[in-house]
């Protein structure tokens, strides 16, 4: 197998039959020392990182194939901290598509004069650019379409896989007492289909969760809360 | 007569009647004593900004009144540098809606990964919020909608009246072998009848113009050009 890619918490590979092969790292994003899944700099090493993002995104994933919606998942391997997906293309250099079910983190920092902080939203879904140097600068559908990132008929398809995936989340942590304010997901295409995925990973580091005392609740022990471990 | 506002570049009052009337200042907004419409604060004194910056606002005005496009145009006063306008009511705290025909700006600053700086765009349109404090952020259509600022539908009619608008100045600026790059526009809901209508003024404040040698002519100059003045 070959590597192909460094990611900042993820190695990626290509195996010999094709397939992709994604080895969860310790590495965590964060700034100053803290754990920040939103920050776009390598901060720390957390013992147990990779494999808390696997099991929670493997986790996400069957369910999700589950539903018959399409990942790029294949199989998982916990021991080795690795998760075999199928190749895919990404979307130009790579979006993030966001659902927002509160006012919270960049949504607030930029339309903070129209809400509340923590106000509620209804799946509300937009798009930023994956480019570190200008700032990850959010996208419109037109912008998406002129660029020739997404067509405007996969812009539609985009949002609604977004919001059937971020429901099914929202749903799941709903049964441990958990709020689900906003969770970032990427799709490509599956290269051998040419089919919409979803790809990545659904982990704490995807996603702003709070407790039934409007708790943040960091992606370590959100893993530890989903699968009922102790604390 | 009640003066109601005092802003960067004009003054408004409302008059007896009902109306109100702007009147347009010297006062350009720039940074380091240097012009630059894009900025957010009052620089330097330009004499005869004011009235050029009327003479081009109602020349543009009178020709989308005659093309039956709804704004808030009464009727222009060139010696007293003012203008009365129908009282409108601003969309929220105020947008900008731009309309883009060169990936130039705040577009090429953010897209850059994905366009060449000048690349021509098919009369692109997007919204910024009238935020100085959060940097006038870009917001979409479906944002729009969630912080109800403009609905779904709304939004469809200040998309197309943009594109038409501009569409004529950039018609009206060719005839003088000048290339619109991008033009920022704003509008609001005439009191009166509730209708969209284009609000504030259309000068060379309010866009980018390149002349047939690819440089960029700076707003006095435009208004020159434009009416064939000797420079």
């Amino acid at each position: 197998m070959e590597l192909i890619y460094e990611g900042k918490t993820k190695d990626v590979y290509r195996l010999d039959d094709g397939t992709i092969q994604l080895k969860f790292k310790d590495d965590v994003t964060g700034e100053d020392g803290v754990f920040d899944p939103g920050a776009n700099t390598v901060g720390l090493t957390v013992e147990g990182a990779g494999k808390s993002g696997l099991r929670m995104t493997t986790y996400f994933f069957e369910k999700l194939q589950q539903k018959n919606i399409p990942t790029h998942y294949i199989e998982s391997n916990l021991e080795d901290v690795t998760m075999t997906v199928k190749d895919a293309q990404m979307f130009g250099n790579g979006l993030e598509v966001i659902c927002r079910f509160r006012a919270v983190g960049s949504f607030y920092r930029r339309y903070g004069a129209y809400c509340e902080e923590g106000q509620a939203l209804d799946g509300f879904v937009e798009v930023t650019i994956k480019d570190d140097e200008r700032g990850d600068p959010p996208i419109s559908k037109d912008a998406l379409a002129a660029l020739n990132i997404v067509t405007k008929e996969e812009y539609v398809q985009l949002k609604q896989l977004t919001k059937q995936i971020s429901e099914i989340v929202k749903i799941e942590l709903a049964q441990k007492n958990l709020q689900l304010y906003d969770i970032k997901l990427e799709f490509g295409r599956d290269k051998a289909t040419n089919e919409m995925i979803l790809i990545d990973e659904i982990s704490g580091g995807n996603m702003r969760v709070y407790d039934e005392n409007g708790d943040y609740i960091e992606p370590l022990k959100l893993e530890k809360r989903l699968f009922n471990d102790s604390l």
